[in-house]
């Protein structure tokens, strides 16, 4: 069975980082690219699915799992825990599926410890003027939230360097195709590609 | 200047690797991908071009050349001399051409030795019998030689993981396809992406 790729994709807000994601995974099937669900400690919100949207575990459990390294990152956040749980995604790659893991440059740099076969994509904005107007999405924030924002936009783009592809999204389509690429390239990849062709290449070279 | 890519490519004699290559560049403007052009001792046939087919020199110009090291890899074909110039595929490369290089195994490890920055395509056919129909041509071969090319093809076949990137040539149009989406993911790859969009990068960060 070929294994699939774990993605990892930072970005400041407002670079489009979701909705790419979310784009991305419409055109593929399931049996071929999955985004990475985590545990977390908070109560699920009415139309969240367990297994769907999070799996929802208590603060005891998910300590159970930290304690036997079951996360290959976890954060605490306003008081919830989130985790990335390597089980879940060995089991998923396992089956050749590709599974992209929307995460900060923290988060990142845990897995990539971790697991150091995983591929990692940031996304930019094109300017800082675009930026700027996305982080003020519908102009009902006060120039404090705004500027503060705009100070962690940073904070996440200034560990752009850290990752092995880097994404500009300028033109929507342009940046999924971009994506896309990626993905498509990665298979071809020497590691990936000897395990999908591997009967092929044995009786080539038998002869 | 974003700094161009050098492939090199290989593949057994019918896998169609040269086909690929002419297509991959009739589709690509020359300011984006190129060949690259081999310096020869042989005398040039009707028809060639210096500097476009191959640089024609004779053998003291290209014993000085070995001698200050000059070329990438080189090797001898019945009496005469062949080899790619580190000086001429730096000189496309710093231009932001990517430059593509159809060599064997034997050249593509010297040519990772020295420019270690370089990727590799390897390329095979989709079956043994699709090898064998194809070494075979126009039937017009004694199955003696037949036996040799396809001694020959196992033994460059028997290098393939040694490349990056593995490609099979069963359709045609999706090989041409993987090979651009290869290119395409390696521009997208950080190294290059920092240059391409350092400006960019600066004015966001200065924020």
């Amino acid at each position: 069975m070929v294994q699939g790729t774990l993605y990892i994709v930072s970005a400041p807000s407002g670079a489009g980082k979701s909705s790419l994601i979310q784009a991305l995974l419409k055109t593929q099937p399931l049996y071929d690219t999955q985004v990475s669900i985590s545990h977390t400690t908070r109560s699920a919100r009415p139309g969240e699915v367990h297994g769907e949207h999070y799996y929802f575990v208590d603060k005891n459990e998910f300590n159970a799992m930290i304690a036997r390294e079951a996360f290959l990152e976890y954060a605490e956040v306003f008081g919830n825990f989130y985790g990335t749980s390597r089980e879940a995604i060995e089991q998923v790659l396992a089956t050749g599926v590709d599974i992209f893991l929307d995460i900060d440059w923290q988060g990142a740099q845990q897995i990539r410890q971790k697991m150091p076969q995983a591929r990692s994509i940031f996304i930019l904005p094109p300017s800082t003027a675009e930026l700027d107007r996305r982080l003020r999405g519908r102009g009902q924030d006060s120039e404090e939230v705004i500027a503060k924002r705009m100070r962690q936009a940073v904070a996440e783009m200034s560990h752009y360097a850290e990752y092995d592809y880097l994404i500009v999204n300028d033109d929507f389509d342009t940046a999924l195709s971009d994506l896309k690429t990626v993905i498509r390239a990665e298979r071809l990849r020497m590691e990936r590609q000897k395990q999908r062709h591997g009967g092929l290449i044995s009786k080539l070279l038998a002869d």
